[in-house]
């Protein structure tokens, strides 16, 4: 029988607290592999938090730079692998021909050794070759209304409450209004859903929003929201070196230590109002 | 000019503190792209921050199962990608005949699909065949020791205490001694920083050792440390749906949320002293 795929289980657990052992029920976080296939060939397999898997797989193929609009995903299905019926653990991709990634080439560029050598600076050309459109130069937000995010994000955090082991993204307006939240075991994957959420909805590039995330801001993090045309990432916690190196050569608005009436501005001081 | 490769870096950045913006200086957690190359083939690129690079690389060897002893490991030594003199960022090895790996078959599987489907029992069914030896049942943990670790780790972070921005991943003794500790911006990095130490220094596997990480217990933190022959994790944070039943089905003690005189028991309660 096949297993149910949950973004939350129940379990039973033992408690200690000060030498008292009790046994409690828990809730956690789901964790399943997901495999992205575009037509017969599987092209990834992520670790992620079940639920809005479409948006995941939307998000991935594009800040992974496969598909640059939404109409070059004709179809997008949760699907089934081989001997495991309804597991969800799959979804289903078909695209235009244009889009249709050259898996021959993919497979010899896999193991292939990369031209320019490894190097944060290489990577950050990579993503620069990528951006449809620069981060909005007009764009403006108000400190006020930055402050004001993490309680609209912690308070809108469903799975996180009973499970406390989520990563939250969630994209807000200039004005501080939340236009969309993902949770995911993942930090990666939460974005992924959110600009995944986006695609769908025809909002790319999300020109007027600001992300905000959870976890720390890495590398990887700023690169999708550049790749979505977001013009601001706020986070609670600390980026990476090469994360802000990121933000300032491609000129985002890096936010972070986002914790009561304090800031760190990192890089695009300019889109916040004086 | 090639870009130095540090574990922390410095820079200006501007903090907002109640209305009043000033300069200010920042550490930022350092994090660069690195390269393991086996022979004349590019085994894998992970974003890392510098430091430890031959122990990280040893253990990937070790967690993923490219190697199960240290002597298969003929060379390892920090290289520089072409065109990029010094930068760091690449790590050689040389493997012995048996243990280097069919690249061949390597990329076809990359793209190919799984024969048992994607699904959580498969991933854990994949961890089980790798166990060289299932997790000590012998080995024994007084409450009170257990209380401790989460400032023993603290007391020892050094790149955290300036960036705020890395993971940390500590080995304890039965006894409450710290064996060694790794930061990293990746999780599963400075994990695999701990078991490459473990692998060169002849200690594995670890069947009298406490993993405490800083982070949350995803499944493949769980599988390295299965894979290394360690007894017990322990997290600050949640572990996962699939983190708990590969504890549970491969019997290794499993703890979360360890803070304050609490924590919780997810699996393995009887290497818990009463």
């Amino acid at each position: 029988m096949p297993r149910k795929v949950r973004s939350v289980d129940l379990t039973q657990v033992s408690e200690w607290d000060d030498g008292e052992l009790r046994r409690k029920d828990d809730y956690l976080a789901g964790e399943e592999p997901l495999e992205i296939r575009i037509g017969e060939h599987p092209l990834s397999v992520t670790m992620r938090t079940p639920g809005h898997d479409l948006e995941l797989a939307a998000g991935f193929l594009f800040t992974e730079g496969l598909v640059q609009r939404r109409e070059q995903i004709l179809k997008l299905e949760s699907a089934s692998p081989v001997g495991a019926p309804n597991s969800g653990n799959v979804v289903q991709v078909e695209l235009t021909p244009d889009a249709v990634p050259d898996f021959e080439k993919m497979r010899r560029h896999f193991f292939a050794a990369s031209s320019c050598g490894i190097c944060g600076k290489a990577s950050i050309d990579s993503v620069r070759s990528r951006v449809l459109q620069p981060p909005n130069p007009d764009f403006r937000l108000a400190p006020e209304i930055l402050l004001r995010l993490p309680d609209a994000l912690r308070s809108s955090q469903d799975v996180f409450e009973r499970t406390g082991g989520l990563h939250a993204a969630a994209l807000f307006s200039a004005r501080g209004t939340l236009l969309a939240l993902r949770e995911d075991i993942g930090r990666h994957n939460a974005v992924d859903k959110l600009i995944g959420w986006a695609l769908r909805e025809g909002r790319l590039p999300l020109a007027e929003s600001v992300l905000l995330v959870s976890g720390r801001g890495g590398f990887e993090i700023i690169q999708k929201a550049i790749v979505a045309g977001l013009p601001v990432v706020a986070s609670v916690s600390a980026p990476s070196s090469l994360a802000v190196q990121l933000a300032r050569e491609l000129r985002l608005t890096l936010i972070g230590f986002l914790r009561g009436r304090r800031f760190v501005i990192y890089a695009g001081e300019e889109r916040l109002e004086k």
